[in-house]
């Protein structure tokens, strides 16, 4: 748009100024193709592929205030981070992510540039971690809180699933992925990226991004090793998840179901070890396999599975404390 | 609760007071199994069996505000509704429904008989309108927004998914399920169930209910023939809908898509013409046959499919109106 001297007005186009066709048009050429797509978007629904005669499916939310920030996080973030913890969840089952659903609610004066931006990311996290994996579908509506809803599909290939519940005394307890740089990154955002109400402030959080990368870039755009799940089902892995809670809650979790206990070698922690056991949001994969299994490329040892009801141990000590909560006194402030 | 007294205390249980596992503990026994889950829902993802080799996904949401009003709908209608408008788009596939994810986002402070009376909603529309069909997984957030975001899945049964593109010139077009109710009822609700400052008012929805129960049941526990999808698609149907936003609008879309014009029969639409054409919600199944088939239950002939590039008419002559939009004008209070 011109304006009559002859400058480009910096209007800036918003969701309500645009019908929901201009609005898809504008997204659709961003989404990346799905190769299992049969049938993709436009239709009441999509045709996916399972030639397996399976599918794995998961579903989960990112919701502005709980989960995110837009002081802090881009739009580009945002969707790279909406798929790739959900096909992190389809690889903790021993499956190759094929497909994603993704639906959005946005407030009404939301730029369609942040729509836009959070389809780069969708299409650069499912390119750069899961090249094939595509957008088959999606919703568009509006709502007084941005919100990011995204069901991911797999295919297990022929292997069993892998579930929480085989892990068995002996097996080796290993580890694919970061461990506590994500929440490090947390807590330098909530510590050092808040102006002096508290507020989540963006240029903070700029400039945190320049002198801690490592830690920013694991929370904002996680790259979980997706290639390691199908592999560990292919290595036997006994039992696995996805580590979105910290080793300790998670590592809880895949004892309880399994009827074990879990004994975690603190040499293997590093010298982080309570980020490690308690920091969030790693999306690693920790997963058992019987003993004398040659670890597939990417696994660690970390510990051995023994006898118990759903312990965790560090050096054979019970460990007590919960996964570690940045959220725990945080007011809620959307930022 | 017994206080002092020993009178039974009325305190509310909310999300907040309850810890996630506790609420996942009241919901899941609640929610209806699907036959098709291999693995059902706890561990990181499901898997469901797709015998067929393919499967169909659809996703929608609904938020509180723009889709629903808290005075008017019970957390049960919420669920139901849904279930439904989603088990409607996989019907529209010409596909049998078989699971459901369900991501649901609520601020902290929603009581939890609401997510119960969420997931009541869901299991009986399953066991009512898809008997077998159930929910295998999903997501609980917290926002300041109740949003809820059904992800459905369905099995072609070695069928072609029926599309919106394949109607010919000459195909009968046909309907099943209702026509104007569900729209009628919404109108009812904004003219006669706010107060005088028109916010959305709970007794006067209520007394709507007795007054008039065929449009609000229509409106809030819609009944979409999702059987008639798969017997269209036996039946040999060319192209097929599920009909959201009215006739004029949805049949706009199969037309355009199939590069066609559909030509209405007024006599055929009742005596509410204009609210046929334009009311939405009503999810029937639009499809179209070719000449000579004989319709399967449920679907009755409505017109005619005629050359063109995506224009409807009625009886011959050009339908301009648009579809009938309830929300224009209102002013975004959620109620």
């Amino acid at each position: 748009m011109t304006n009559a001297a002859g400058a480009k007005a910096t209007t800036t186009e918003t969701l309500a100024g645009l019908s929901e066709g201009e609005v898809l048009a504008r997204i659709f050429p961003r989404l990346p193709a799905a190769d299992a797509a049969v049938v993709g978007p436009g239709d009441d629904a999509a045709v996916i592929a399972a030639p397996d005669g399976r599918y794995v499916v998961t579903t989960d939310m990112m919701i502005h205030g709980p989960d995110f920030r837009l002081a802090w996080s881009t739009p580009h973030d945002l969707g790279w981070k909406a798929a790739a913890t959900n096909l992190s969840d389809v690889a903790a089952m021993g499956a190759r992510p094929t497909a994603l659903v993704v639906a959005i609610a946005a407030p009404p004066h939301t730029p369609i540039t942040v729509i836009e931006g959070i389809a780069d990311g969708l299409r650069d996290c499912c390119e750069a971690l899961a090249p094939g994996c595509g957008v088959v579908g999606g919703d568009l509506s509006a709502s007084d809180t941005l919100t990011i809803a995204v069901t991911a599909f797999g295919d297990l290939e022929g292997r069993a699933p892998v579930l929480r519940s085989g892990a068995r005394p002996g097996d080796v307890v290993a580890l694919a992925g970061g461990l506590g740089d994500a929440g490090a990154g947390l807590e330098l955002l909530f510590r050092r990226a808040v102006d002096a109400e508290g507020h989540p402030n963006a240029e903070l959080a700029a400039a945190l991004r320049e002198t801690h990368p490592e830690q920013l870039a694991a929370q904002f755009t996680p790259v979980p090793p997706l290639e390691c799940g199908p592999a560990a089902a292919r290595a036997g892995a006994t039992a696995m998840l996805d580590v979105s809670d910290g080793l300790a809650l998670d590592g809880g979790r895949l004892a309880r179901a399994s009827g074990v206990a879990i004994d975690f070698d603190s040499a293997a922690l590093g010298d982080r070890i309570e980020l490690a056991l308690g920091g969030g949001e790693d999306h690693g994969l920790l997963a058992t396999f019987p003993p004398g299994t040659v670890l597939p490329d990417g696994f660690r040892a970390l510990g051995v599975v023994t006898a118990g009801a759903g312990a965790i141990l560090v050096d054979g000590a019970p460990h007590t404390q919960n996964g570690w909560d940045p959220y725990r006194g945080w007011d809620g402030a959307a930022g």
